[in-house]
């Protein structure tokens, strides 16, 4: 099978910080010099990709002098325009600088949560200047390690004071920007707020403007709560707040690997790319991943075009799947399809319900006999990702 | 330090299924036999306990005969009568029957759904009958192991469907009910739908009537994804929707231990009483554990006392810890009371903000290099929970 | 792709306790009827399989009644005779029995440890009389939930004790038995004695005979630690100890879910299979998998088949990722030949080492910068896998 | 109940780079300034420290100029002189410096094998001329990310050949050292070698010198397994291979925490401290943690005693707790000290046991039905480790 060469067509971003990536961490030294912006714009639009995302110190770093930033703002917009490539998304940078170390808009020092605001609003106002239509949020530093030193019902509190003045802020301004929460569970901090796609899709309901909110949720964020990420893609799907995503890979739970995009649980990235396909989901695909440690330059944009190969070849398959009519019969069998029936008839009253003859005749035991055929559809499943079929 | 006794005014109630449970698991029969439930309300109200909840299979089996359900149904209205014990809770069993092997509200089968419902629905009116203000669901077998086997957002609409049927009978009949979703995010299947406290949390404001349904969170169940069950149950008392809990012991990332509350990660334990007892939630502290298969009839009353007594332990070690001055200051340097405190000013806008010449004079890397002296707090709480201080 | 169909020539060998599940679990009621072993061994043997295993109470039960244990052992003589089935594997249940409810070997009533040898005596002149050459021991059983409860060093010791007896015994009898154990890290017990791969074989070194004894390493087990299963299996054959092997499927570190092989970690079976073959390991292939829950009969044949295919499958995915030529650039630019080659030179002493002028010259930052290019290498993989070169 | 001061017949040791960490993480820059060696031993010595330990790299850095090395190490020296501060233990650093991303002893790459080698026997030298008598090898970079591109079987012969030639060389040059490795499952790599005490105790059987080479397990990488530490040390014990051993805290099944010892799994930190101490282990207490990002200076020697005052804490209550007359009769109940009775009687063979008629006379359902007591047992633990008794 042929995979096709990927296409601004298909959405494919990636974060600066990504290909950027100097690759130290917890144990070792930088491994790789910084990259360019303006680098990182050709090398990704060579490649086939649509989008650049950064965080603001990716760009121009952390305070830097109005020149400084202006200049790599400009660089960066220069690229683009001689690229075609775009800026679907910006984000903020509260972890790094030292002081966040407890968090932005959740740090138990009110001066901090006050800087945090300040850099993000900074932002915001950039990402309306470049057409940025998402703004990313996650919130690495907003939690803690030990269960007395967060008071959580009060930093839930400071997160929505911090929220609802963001998106005053852009109902105000007019800006044509919607917010995407990001969960994690742990890491950096032993654990974070808002651990998972589930507990920030709740969050969002309790916020002044719950439609400007939605979630941007991480492969290997839920994976690390051993959570399926098709399952919460669904359920940000059903809810109407998938706003972004993350692709990447993670082998289990375990410290945040962002392994390129099915270079982890390959058969959950198979079932994830047959959803969003499936679903219509028409936003970014965003690959936020760090191109392994042990990897030099060429490494990095080999994996930067390997993320893209795999979805398109993952969506290959998936359509080969769904079109298949052995798999269609054998959904039909496990009922899949029936499962969009409702399970009451129209106008059916609780009464009507409880007084079906229908139902009073059916044999339990019976019943509970039925086979799924679930084992064979996903044995279907395995063998059209792996190209047998 | 004399731990007190417990009594019907802490409000300790268990399941009949746990000091009930005859130590059956997936490798291995049962130790011990069937026990009756007047013999449960009699023990545990000799120990100091105020309720006890059930499954309709656990009191009556599945499918009963209507004498015998009425007959239990009876002996137990007399223990709690003749005991004062009380049922403040009811749950319906869809997971051990085999038709509900793929589920109640979400079975790929419609009229598996339709005798989930109808089975639900009849237990509704029980609770009604026993004065039960609380219904938990538990969707066990709503989930899937292969992702291809299940449309989730189908199930999302099946349990909403469900949800909102229940809640409108309620209504109609004007029971005096409200509904309680126990997440937990795998076993008995692959992949539960509703995860964790947040993706019930998200769920329930998609109903038609979310004032009706809050969560009951596990213990167990929330720490089998790696999560802090008092940073759930703080973000569901924040949403208002604390409706009840499951208190019980886990040790880590493995299959469900329900072990005696405490037993697992009791730095956990002591930080979860802390927030029940100081954020003045006053349902039942309901205990959903098994005694280990290894005990006799003796060993599971020795159990239940177990729970209580460390609860009430806890208790007292963590009023202790509220009340010790060098803990107050403590809490004080990491800024945790300060969390409270808005960060905006009353009336302060955004352009107010971003002009603050204060915190234009802020020097960030001077700010950072403050100290939170959080795991000196920790100490406290340790030597506390020791009972060092 | 045409997958080959299996053959006894492929030695693979399937549990009867696997395709004889009937499905109880924690939460839930058998949904299966038992399975007779004669029609286990028909069914398999015309799917193409090699081998049935059992234990003891699978085939005769518990303290069968002499004539009933015999009768059931003709008749599995008889289908394996009219079938071409083998026996290569008996184990012994230690774990089922109310009375093994603290283990066996290393239960802390000595009157039940001696039950649990005399068991297994009686099981290995058993497997001797079938020609049965390994001898599985899993000990799942023995461990604790709670730490004061298990003194772990003189469990080890009983441990060591029942080996050295039952590797006498076989050594005295002369029979052509080799015992392998069989580690899991948790469940049924809270932890498990000889967790992983790594605990069993250090065990082994201090036994009388340790030649007689190696390991059995399960892939959901190993996985259930988060272990990577393929480092796991290549430890055992390079200490010269993998004398059997349990493939199965494992989504994570969970519940033991005892999946079809590949229907969990699909990348870690691809590279499980690459090491068994290119390793020449000429034991049984053993499926130790459990049919869903949701499967009838058909589903329980259809999910053996799989078992097979999916091994099949990889194997010819494997075999083709070993034989491009642009996989064998990839591994040759990663350095994987290179790590066969010894560090030191033949005859080289440590002053040779140290006083290397060679060494002297190397600039480690400008060795430090070398690329390795996994990243490629292992997209390499996931397309040979995926069928898609 | 006081907790007694430490003192340094304690043997409590630290790395220089625990209390030294600057707090560098995966997504932050640090937040503390550099220790200089000789205020660290100050310190420690002032809180009743015994000894310090160190990587070559936390002292001099890596590749230091000649004088530079020297003048570090006789300041540490005098500073140890001064305050009788030992240096009981020595480490090499093989896993910062970009030339060991691949690892050290098992890097792909020969030439940085070599130059791993090197790095290691000069760091030997050096601790006996200090007179350390242990020496710690932590792999953290022998590992990988992807499954072909380490050839494990390769990798360990590797690994034996630096561990047989370090051996010989301290032979040869008759220094008393010891070397202990350090098992950990992943983090820096996706998987490392050697992931837990046992692979670790299993792969030093199969040393030239086994005597020599033992382990060091750390609290932390044994539960980032999900493993029991307390089991894994007393495998050690019971293998005469626990060497050294690196206490602190880590919350479950994630990244690397290196909290506080006791600031996480509290309950088997107390079972810990109980074995050590009955053990009769008379080897450092070494401390291998980090003082949270959050902290300052004087967090970092809050931290540094809230180990040391752990730890005595829970030997106190280690002690009351076998004390107690209610816990040894419970001990007895749960039949713990009677796993100490070989299963044998002396002389006795395997035919006798065959014939025994004494366990003939056994009723293993009633046998069966035997209660252990465990829970209550653990109780026990619990309310002493609350200092409720």
């Amino acid at each position: 099978m042929a995979v096709p060469a990927p296409t601004p067509a298909d959405k494919f971003s990636f974060g600066l910080w990504t290909v950027g990536w100097t690759a130290a961490d917890p144990f070792g030294a930088p491994t790789r010099p910084a990259l360019d912006v303006v680098e990182a714009v050709e090398r990704l639009a060579e490649r086939g990709a649509w989008g650049l995302t950064f965080h603001d110190d990716d760009l121009f770093g952390f305070a830097p002098e109005r020149a400084h930033r202006d200049r790599q703002i400009a660089r960066l917009r220069e690229a683009c325009a001689a690229t075609g490539m775009t800026v679907p998304m910006i984000t903020t940078n509260l972890f790094s600088h030292p002081v966040f170390k407890d968090g932005g808009f959740t740090s138990n020092d009110r001066t901090v949560r006050r800087l945090a605001l300040r850099k993000v609003l900074h932002n915001v106002e950039l990402a309306a200047e470049l057409g940025a239509r998402t703004f990313v949020l996650w919130g690495g530093r907003e939690g803690s390690e030990y269960d007395s030193a967060k008071d959580v019902r009060a930093a839930l509190d400071r997160y929505r004071e911090a929220m609802d003045l963001l998106c005053g802020h852009v109902l105000e301004q007019g800006h044509d920007i919607r917010f995407a929460i990001e969960p994690k569970p742990n890491e950096p901090r032993g654990d974070i707020l808002l651990p998972t796609v589930g507990h920030a899709l709740a969050f969002v309901e309790r916020l002044a403007h719950p439609e400007l909110v939605g979630v941007n949720p991480e492969v290997g964020h839920e994976q690390m709560a051993g959570l399926n990420m098709t399952h919460g893609v669904a359920q940000a799907l059903w809810a109407g707040k998938l706003f972004h995503i993350d692709l990447n890979g993670q082998r289990g739970i375990k410290y945040d690997q962002d392994l390129v995009f099915g270079h982890g649980d390959l058969l959950n990235a198979f079932s994830l790319v047959d959803l969003l396909e499936s679903a219509g989901y028409d936003g970014p695909r965003h690959f936020d991943y760090k191109p392994s440690r042990t990897e030099d330059r060429r490494g990095v944009w080999d994996s930067a075009a390997a993320n893209m190969r795999t979805y398109l070849l993952l969506r290959e398959r998936a359509a080969a799947f769904r079109a298949d009519p052995e798999v269609v019969a054998a959904l039909e069998e496990a009922g899949v399809p029936a499962l969009s029936e409702p399970t009451l008839d129209a106008g059916e009253t609780v009464a009507d319900l409880l007084a079906d003859p229908a139902l009073d005749a059916v044999d339990p035991d019976a019943l509970g006999r039925r086979g799924y055929g679930f084992v064979r559809l996903h044995q279907l499943a395995c063998e059209h990702l792996a190209g047998a079929r």
